[in-house]
């Protein structure tokens, strides 16, 4: 009898990535990343996800001799009912009450269980990556927008009906900027990638000074956030100011989460992590500024570590604490 | 043998109330409420709770015959190790490191759990009160300051360092109110009896109208959050602005707590609750407008039933959790 093993799928708005993760945790398997090119359609997306699962598949028979696949997580970006395996609402994916688990399972004949994308990354890290071993911690995917996954007692908190964990829609302007959710105020709409290129571009419509003018040849909507953090490692004013300032946006949002949570760990996901010190030191400061200090001291606040394979862990995780649960 | 009765104490700023609850919950015995008074020192507080103590144990003894006294829940203001039954730090009551377990265990020798008085609060709602029999719950106490608790799975949640549930501490706009924590913009700058009515006054003072004035003969600090209730009942137009406005600004946290946990129940506890629907018309409009449809749908947001008793029937329910969890 080989090791058992479970298939990690992250599907992604950008990329589809997947693996073969061991029970334990101590290994990954096969790993395989594509674009997830949502334009194409379901059937297409659904069509490479399958060639790319029997591939990875393939990997782990030819890789680790006599390993057992017994089931498969799936993170999803949008609105899921775990329970029934249906996506209901992905608008990144163009999807509505998509029957995934069952389509899936057509490809491999396994038991599959569903999760909420934000909340395997958050999961992987604290299974394995830079919050590993915690027993509360909260997390904060920085993407397009902001997600993120409470971790409770070494478990995902789902809420009454599957919705908890919407970090990026904690209001910190009651009469702030508008968010894509229709509120106002919310941490998405200071801090998410999408808001980080767009504070930075009306800061140079404004008047202000930066490098990212050129880069972008004065087209100001083409600013992506990784550009942000690229001007800023080469030492653009701007794009400090812009970064400094998302770390203090962060920061009221993250104290709010001390204050409530009182959590061993904070773990920030995404492509804003590539800021570094730049981003964390004035996130800290601003954190000890605004929240109990009992609360301080028991957390730390961590970049995520497993990169772009933080959801591959996540969602073979929440396979198994699924199963162990169910 | 007889029924088996917790002693539940809840110490607050204001007043001590005590009462035997059956360990069903279907009883409550022989309530004392007296008048803390801080001020006259620890040792005559402890000494009026000891006689209080014992008043209702001999009146449980007298009203139950049989009944068997197996513990005492006690409720209290500040910071505290649950595990070591100490009060580290009560700027209510002027108390610092104070061994309260132990001092208790010296009126009546039982069995002694510690608790926060806003979870117990909160825990006596979700036992038997405004939202009985609920799995996830978020409770907010609104008196002097805004405190507050987390149920997760029907029982109390405490983080990594039992500091977990300052409700009154999200920051609700960054550049807000000074709060009394050091903060700006925390909710309960904003929404607290003490900044009610401080709003109250600053809009008197910036000219508008208000029979507060009168009642208050012109002194204006002397308004409190109770005269801006009654003059709101009473068709004060600066006293229902000033409500609706409460209303908004608890609307913006709810709302938050909302997208964050997606509780099934949002208990609001304490003398904001006499504003009835003046606040909770509004204030569920609000939420309304600002919190994920799926969440608005999983949730209720109710005022606590128990009135001057939710820390009576919550701290007895603390020591029997603590109990079935040692």
């Amino acid at each position: 009898m080989g090791d058992r093993y479970v298939l990690g799928v992250d599907i992604g708005g950008t990329k589809l990535i997947i693996g073969a993760v061991r029970e334990d945790g101590a290994d990954l398997v096969g790993t395989e990343s594509t674009w997830t090119q949502a334009e194409r359609g379901a059937d297409d997306i659904l069509e490479r996800l399958a060639a790319q699962i029997r591939r990875v598949a393939d990997a782990l028979a030819r890789e680790r001799p006599g390993a057992e696949l017994i089931g498969m997580g799936v993170g999803a970006p949008g609105a899921l009912d775990r329970a029934k395996g249906i996506v209901y609402l992905a608008p990144n994916l163009g999807w509505r009450d998509m029957p995934l688990g069952a389509r899936l399972r057509e490809i491999v004949d396994v038991p599959v269980a569903l999760e909420n994308d934000a909340n395997c990354a958050v999961l992987g890290e604290c299974w394995i990556g830079a919050a590993q071993g915690v027993r509360h911690a909260i997390g904060l995917t920085i993407g397009t927008g902001v997600g993120g996954g409470i971790i409770i007692d070494g478990r995902l908190y789902h809420g009454a009906s599957d919705c908890a964990g919407e970090i990026g829609h904690i209001t910190i302007d009651t009469e702030g900027r508008r968010c894509g959710c229709g509120n106002y105020g919310c941490l998405e709409a200071y801090a998410s990638g999408t808001a980080i290129a767009l504070r930075a571009a009306e800061q140079i419509e404004s008047g202000a000074d930066s490098s990212l003018v050129d880069r972008v040849e004065g087209n100001l909507r083409a600013i992506t956030a990784q550009m942000v953090y690229e001007a800023a490692e080469a030492g653009d004013v701007l794009a400090l100011e812009v970064v400094t300032e998302t770390a203090r946006f962060l920061g009221a949002g993250v104290a709010s989460l001390l204050n409530i949570f009182n959590p061993e760990a904070v773990v920030i996901v995404g492509g804003v992590t590539r800021a570094g010190p730049r981003l964390f030191v004035p996130l800290d400061r601003e954190v000890r500024r605004r929240a109990f200090k009992p609360a301080v001291a028991a957390c730390r606040i961590v970049p995520g570590k497993l990169l772009g394979t933080a959801g591959v862990w996540g969602a073979a995780k929440a396979f198994l604490d699924q199963q162990a649960h169910a």
